[in-house]
């Protein structure tokens, strides 16, 4: 994960790999279940092999305490999938 | 749609607008159907609200006639899908 700075805000990145379009798809699905079940979302930047999951909360043109939970959180379901 | 230059690459991109995340990201599973239908692949931009499009082919490093296709395909998806 790493902290951006992308026009004025504050933003918490990982660039996640996998195999082929259709896994990384799959996984932006997962981590969109995840944002809906909580109303909270994430920027997610889907390409052939990678999915960059960017976390940071709008109204205060920032990362707080939550989007670091939720990057842990995304952490724990990009191992299972793997895993699993 | 706009022809980017980024990191020297041409790209033909588009955002789109939705009234929320899910709609973003049914859009995004859409073009991400054609996509795999095709065997060519857009960086999809998923976020609260919109979902940018971004056809380039990456073996030429930029443009070429497919993309513009593709372009034109996502419209029509997207017009469909606001009709529909």
């Amino acid at each position: 994960w790493q902290l951006l700075n992308e026009q004025g805000e504050e933003k918490l990145s990982r660039q996640f790999s996998f195999k082929d379009f259709a896994s990384a798809l799959a996984f932006t699905n997962q981590i969109g279940a995840f944002a809906e079940s909580i109303g909270h979302h994430p920027d997610l930047l889907t390409r052939w092999g990678s999915v960059t999951v960017t976390w940071y909360t709008h109204k205060i043109g920032g990362v707080q305490q939550g989007d670091f939970l939720c990057a842990i959180e995304t952490e724990l379901l990009f191992s299972r999938q793997n895993t699993g």
